[in-house]
């Protein structure tokens, strides 16, 4: 169903771009997040999940539906503005290939404790930085990440097999293998 | 439910500060995301309305969950960071009284149109500042404000007399119209 989508709606810029933001991202289909929370609830069915992660913005729509999914919390990480990070959070950094630059993300210690068993949710995965904050977070916390939910992996990026190597569970709902321009998708 | 669950969880500071991180802006419960929007559903019910609007991070849970109920597509506003903004985009600004700037918002052009009915969801009314932005973001489009669906009023601030004054329909769930300090909110 979201392959089809992105088939469909999905644009494709400068040959590794994919605008998605007219369904998944800036005008969202919630019909669409709902399916694709059902598909992570049942993929991740048996994992004893209890908490679903993700980072602001554009995950939260999935995320929260999957939170509905699981009849559990959803917490989103924020992105933090300057480096002077209150005492009360857990901190890491995620590096920006787009802008070049690193950014702190943070959560609240009080939302996230060991003995958890967390569902990390995102829209996209490519080069991993975003999850590998995450999961930084879930470790400082002493939280068990019990796998990922990504809406659209780009597989011909190494982030994929970097979280994968880490051991963890990493369920995509499209795997793009290549983008050669508009039309012209290959999924795995 | 709302109102129980801010005398229950909510944290006054400072006497004018209402934290509500733990179920509404941090860490989410999806059932109550899901009770709020059917809630405005059934306030919204003749209005005909095709569109969710929000304002990024924290109305787009309980903005996708409206959108499930209304079964139309939600579109979130952006902050955005520079002051040079693309064209294909509808710009507003936003006054924080927090942070004492102003800050633009943008939402794409392409999915705000004539004949859109929009309703609004923010998870706080104020000031009214975010609410001013996103409605003008609507008559640029010369799409339509059906109303306004807010989660917490404070009422002894100015912002909900505005909109209202508008000739716009708001529907808060919870009115605060006196905080003393925790444990002390009276709602109207």
């Amino acid at each position: 169903m979201l392959e089809e989508r992105i088939l469909k709606d999905g644009i494709v810029k400068d040959g590794h771009i994919l605008k998605v933001g007219s369904f998944l991202n800036q005008q969202i289909d919630p019909c669409l997040m709902e399916e694709m929370a059902k598909e992570w609830k049942r993929l991740f069915a048996d994992a004893g999940i209890n908490k679903i992660l993700t980072i602001e913005a554009s995950g939260i729509a999935m995320a929260i539906m999957a939170a509905r999914e699981f009849n559990c919390p959803c917490l989103f990480a924020k992105k933090h503005k300057s480096t002077n990070t209150p005492d009360d959070c857990y901190v890491s950094v995620v590096h920006s290939y787009t802008h070049g630059n690193d950014n702190p993300i943070v959560v609240a210690r009080e939302f996230l404790n060991p003995g958890d068993k967390v569902l990390i949710i995102d829209d996209f995965l490519a080069t991993g930085a975003a999850l590998i904050g995450l999961i930084d977070l879930c470790k400082q916390a002493g939280a068990e990440v019990a796998g990922c939910g990504i809406a659209i992996e780009k597989s011909f990026q190494e982030g994929g097999r970097i979280i994968r190597d880490m051991g963890i569970k990493v369920e995509s709902l499209a795997r793009i293998k290549a983008m050669n321009g508009q039309n012209d998708i290959e999924f795995e």
